[in-house]
């Protein structure tokens, strides 16, 4: 699906959260099949381009496979909050079965990123570089949220 | 199984947080098959006693019954915690296969509520008051949390 990228540098690859989420993936990866693949292949479901995303049909269940990702893009987020913070984030989702939802991080008393979801069918970027961005400004949001509410976060 | 409780005065049966709950499962009633039906025995499932509560097994994933009723009971917490404050509360609940999880309640970036659950398999109260007291409990937290940090709630 995404050889493209694959034989292309893969532009984006280096990103700090980029390389978050390569490690959580691997860290799924209990008996050691992504060992010699690349990190753009490990991670390669989570680029989906335009014509891909309009192609995918909204009308049913989410895939399980996709709200895996979705849980792991969050849970990505939530190590990048720690390392950036010094302090524990803890992800909680709550999806219908339509795609629709909504993930929430909370520091201690204080909720550092809400995002509602929609269409979680078609979750995924146009590339690496979107990637890391997406992740990274909700990083930036729950430093922000934390720097004006440390008292709530410390509770 | 709690023909006793509904032969005595229902003792508690007026605390309003038992009352809010009952607004709770009424309005799932879609049917009305509830509506003759007094409080004590719309929500007579929520009291189990300790003899009862022994005897149910956690060896296995916890009955969806038990599972709505907690929910409800949260929602109600919910409710009553928006007509003590004037301020929503939503619930998110996280819950394993094996009866352990967490349920927060948020309001705006605060969280109000957090409660750890285990051993789901069980839920329940002694008696009506014990389940009044139990939930107004929680709505005192998210009252005292919304006062000291009425910045974050409304943010």
């Amino acid at each position: 699906m995404t050889t493209a990228t694959l034989d292309a540098p893969a532009s984006g690859i280096d990103h700090p959260f980029v390389k978050a989420l390569v490690r959580i993936i691997r860290a799924e990866d209990s008996y050691g099949s992504w060992e010699k693949l690349p990190d753009a292949h490990v991670i390669k479901d989570y680029i989906v381009t335009r014509e891909q995303r309009r192609a995918i049909p909204i009308i049913e269940d989410p895939d399980p496979d996709v709200l895996w990702r979705v849980e792991k893009f969050y849970s990505a987020v939530a190590i990048a909050i720690e390392q950036a913070t010094g302090k524990m984030a803890s992800p909680m989702m709550k999806m219908s079965h339509e795609g629709f939802g909504r993930v929430i991080l909370t520091t201690g008393r204080l909720v550092v990123v809400v995002k509602s979801l929609r269409d979680v069918h078609r979750f995924g970027f146009d590339d690496f570089q979107k990637l890391g961005e997406a992740g990274q400004k909700l990083v930036e949001e729950a430093k922000a949220m934390i720097a004006e509410f440390t008292a709530v976060a410390d509770y």
